[in-house]
């Protein structure tokens, strides 16, 4: 059963899990959890018997090789397997032990475990989580399966906290120092097995958490599902177990980004007898699951949330779906949406403001029946800027003569509305358009927008950076992307890049721009990976009447935009307090305009799309 | 004129150059520079006027366009542009500039120089230092120029000091604080540039010399001159320059790298009359170049240098020289040198050594005559190992029946020889050939080797890591190599990997191993590149007889084992006193044995060769 319906999201996080021990009848386990009173979706449950080790078994001779698993592949059907059970590999296991015989024995289990699971077409296999600081043999082991694995999911189990040293297994040795933040215990695991599109996360939700900037950081990353330990939970007034205020948002963020919860723990919190819900019988109360009330809870904090907005109900497709920018997105949406992006009034809406203004500055009141204005609107698309511009003349009740072009402007032009602004502003050719249009501008003319101005800020989002790898080819990485971002973490406020001026009469015109930027993430995210930037615009239409997706200043309720992507071949890891240092160009060609990119700290990378080899904008 | 005439050494660090100022008459400059008096075999001067600026030029009507080049390009033949002069880039130029005007006349100059040093068929064009420590939009402009480049090689200036940066234009910011080590200015600008394989380095040779650890490096880096100014030298007691010990040591060093020399600056001694060379006459002394006695004294540490030894010279074309180990490298070098292979004498004194020792412990002489040691060499060869054995059974009088199989073996063995070991010790699979013979050993039966340890090191081999990368694929990155290292930077001492001792009566057996290692460089070398790791092997053959090619207790001259070359991916740039951690297994599948490595400090690197899927020995 699922936690709850949501108008518009079908996402995997309307689904709750319980953590079992192991019981070698997998069917009464399933029944036992998953009955309709129970109402859990799914367990997540050991497949061998704890008490096996590989090098006891070659003395036991009663035994004879055969698997202490759950029981045959048969006592599930397929469909049970697959869509019931997360197989959970031996907790003892340690493959970086000091200890040469639990290593190997740990190999060999492994690899049985996840062999049998892939057999039994489990949908994933939970890891445990690695021992200490140093996992490098875990992850070869690991990587070796992953490279011959079908379809199954392996999902790491690490902790939602900073782990102190002293909690450790001590013949670990810890190369950080007396602390280790867990995300840098993954982020090794997964530089090792090289970003593997199979590797997952499960956090482990435990009582106390870290800063939000550090939480920050895993929406960036697989996270596949959270487990929620009992006694994470506090007691409400009444008893019932519930969560702190920063959990709860915790949670809901979770469900947002599409992550499963999974109960694990004994009850802690024995309710008052009265306190069952109205109407419950005796009967409910012998099936009642040990953990209802954790997972009633859970439900409510789903149905509790907002439902979808219908600007975001529209966008749940593309979320972080890379497009192409040659491809611009209106193209894209058209044949789906064309009924939902007509809806996007709060652009032209601004494009008409900005049309007011300038033309009461234009004419006074005493000329508005005798001066008509000539306003060309360049890049006319299907015409809305027409349109918004003629309500604007009416609203003023000034006269105005409107050319529309789609193309190479070849008209007088007095006024000049644009709508040629890319996600990232100057990345559809908007200053070489607009500098082409402008000597049929009268001097004193009005360029509508006056100016734009593109932004970026660092990202993490191996979802992106993994669908850029799957095309195996460095055009991929060195090709900017239309892009709705949804899980990604924004390791830093944005920064402005370049800034293009309309009208611009300098004599040393030229539209090539070069800067350097620095970031430094907040003090209390720790360590984060960089997989790419995200690219904004804002502009100015005319005075204070402003359009843009740059976040802290976003137009809202705007369909139009989504955020571009640069992605980075190698992703960089920043530690906290070191600066990013990052070098955009735009660079212009005889016959085409490109950017290129870098970073120069901590680690110099390429430098991306040299000479425009692949991914320019033609002229 | 060359330097002068060294027995089997071809490079081209015979050759010695000399910087010029720039000046319009190039067949004058050459003449003067380059005629038989004064010696010097290249000139590295400017192709233009370094009053240029482009910026200028669009104002100045009168010179309509025309580049003010140091005349046509047919003042010189082909020939001489190209085997006589390296075009010197207007220093002026400077990419990172706070100035946009100077930046853009910068890179309009920059490309135009380059192309016209194209045009002329020069070998090489000599790139001015970068300014500052930011570097990237100089290395981005440079980068664009590799792209399209045909043959030419272009030669970054990099002064050999730690640049203080009080000495810098102070409109560069610059990351590291109040010092900057210039190599770390070469390893920015490099990784920009993506170790493009036309991008070399000239080091400027100054009076102080930073310490040797920190040179050290430069001899894994493609340096391919040093430019020695006038101010390095010294004056010896007659008034003749001269250069410090260390200097000297230096330019022998240089010399052994194949680097060229380059002398630069104003001659600063002015020699006594009486002490010119005997013989010398007016006309000479008119024609004599100012340099000329700094010449002289460079050619006099080139003269003084020792003959290359036999082994050396044997050795030269293999120098860097990558070969696959599935050839093993004797098949290799048996058609060309099969009369100078037989000369490696040392490897079968060793073995001779061993098995006579041997021989003595397990038959005492009152039983000499009587008792017939049966002897099985395991990998026999060409047979000199048999040969080694009978000699040493005639040495110490005792009665000997041997064996020789090449694979397989199939007779009972006593005592038990091998010549299975490979570069690495283990990977030729000497430990499952030794262990599959193992069962025809007698129980007290005597293996030599009785075991062997490999070892490895971080190396800097930029040639290496280029060769490797080539190849556009995965595979040669997860390759290990036989070669035959040269230009090389050894990062640190050597440390043990891997040992088998033979015979191997535990019950537990396996020939999987897994080793932890960290380095550590030493603190005055400052950061490096490693691009991945030297292996080596040392064997005990017999008690104290040991034979093994480890550089701190190689077997002097011994010609049969090159080291080993494991590549990194992704090169790991190590700072000063932080730690390298690198793992290797050594891993063992049904049907073939592999090794696995990676980085895990400073920055985890994938695990390399997965499953064995790049670089296997098949069982």
């Amino acid at each position: 059963m699922v936690l709850g319906e949501r108008l518009g999201d079908k996402s995997d996080s309307r689904f709750c899990g319980v953590e079992t021990e192991f019981q070698e009848d997998m069917p009464q386990l399933l029944s036992f959890n998953l009955s309709s009173s129970a109402a859990f979706d799914f367990v997540v449950a050991p497949l061998m018997d704890p008490a096996y080790r590989p090098s006891l078994m070659v003395n036991d001779r009663n035994r004879s090789g055969v698997l202490p698993v759950a029981g045959s592949d048969l006592v599930l059907s397929p469909a049970q397997w697959s869509s019931h059970v997360v197989g959970k590999l031996s907790s003892w296991i340690d493959l970086d032990s000091e200890d040469e015989i639990l290593r190997l024995d740990s190999e060999i289990t492994l690899k049985q475990e996840v062999a049998w699971a892939s057999h039994l077409s489990l949908q994933a296999c939970l890891l445990p989580t690695p021992r200490g600081a140093s996992c490098a043999n875990y992850a070869r082991c690991v990587n070796q399966i992953l490279q011959g694995l079908n379809n199954m999911q392996l999902w790491l189990r690490i902790p939602l906290e900073k782990t102190d040293d002293d909690a450790m297994d001590g013949t670990h040795d810890d190369l950080n120092g007396g602390q280790m933040d867990s995300w840098e215990l993954w982020n090794s695991f997964r530089l090792l097995c090289e970003h593997h599109s199979q590797l997952f996360i499960t956090l482990d939700v435990l009582s106390s958490l870290p800063s939000a900037n550090s939480l920050g950081r895993w929406f960036g990353e697989p996270v596949r599902a959270a487990i929620i330990h009992t006694n994470s939970f506090l007691t409400n007034a009444r008893g019932h177990p519930c969560l702190s205020k920063r959990h709860q948002k915790l949670l809901t963020a979770f469900f947002n980004h599409s992550i499963q919860m999974v109960l694990s723990g004994k009850p802690v919190h024995s309710l008052p007898k009265g306190s069952l819900e109205l109407g419950s019988n005796d009967a409910d109360d012998i099936q009642r699951h040990p953990l209802r009330s954790y997972l009633d809870y859970v439900g409510y904090l789903y149905q509790r949330m907002d439902p979808l907005p219908e600007q975001e109900r529209f966008e749940l497709g593309y979320r972080d779906f890379l497009q192409s920018p040659l491809q611009p997105l209106m193209d894209n949406l058209e044949a789906q949406t064309y009924e939902t992006f007509e809806k996007d009034t709060m652009k032209y809406i601004q494009y008409q403001r900005a049309v007011c203004k300038a033309l009461l500055d234009r004419v006074p009141d005493e000329k508005a029946s005798t001066v008509t204005t000539v306003l060309m609107v360049v890049g006319a698309g299907r015409g809305p800027l027409v349109r918004a511009s003629l309500q604007a003349a009416e609203e003023t009740g000034r006269k105005l003569k409107v050319y529309a072009v789609e193309k190479n402007p070849n008209a007088v032009v007095t006024l000049h509305v644009s709508e040629l602004l890319g996600s990232f502003g100057d990345n559809e050719l908007s200053p070489e358009c607009l500098d082409g249009a402008q000597r049929f501008l009268k001097q004193d003319g009005i360029s509508i927008p006056s100016s734009y101005t593109s932004f970026i800020q660092p990202v993490t989002t191996s979802k992106l950076y993994n669908d850029v790898k799957l095309h195996k080819d460095l055009v991929h990485f060195e090709t900017a992307y239309v892009v709705k971002l949804h899980n990604v973490a924004r390791l830093a406020p944005c920064k402005p890049v370049f800034t293009f001026t309309h009208p611009n009469y300098s004599t040393e015109k030229s539209n090539q721009r070069y800067k350097k930027l620095q970031f430094e993430t907040l003090s209390d995210t720790g360590s984060a990976m960089v997989h790419g930037f995200a690219g904004y615009f804002d502009a100015t239409l005319y005075k204070d009447v402003h359009l843009g997706i740059e976040p802290s200043t976003a137009t809202p309720n705007m369909f139009s935009w989504f955020a571009i992507f640069f992605p980075l071949r190698t992703p960089v890891c920043i530690q906290p307090g070191s600066t990013l240092e990052v070098h955009f160009w735009r660079c212009c060609g005889a016959t085409k305009v490109w950017y290129e990119w870098c970073v120069t700290s901590p680690t110099p990378s390429p430098i991306h799309n040299s000479n425009g080899r692949s991914y320019w904008v033609g002229l």
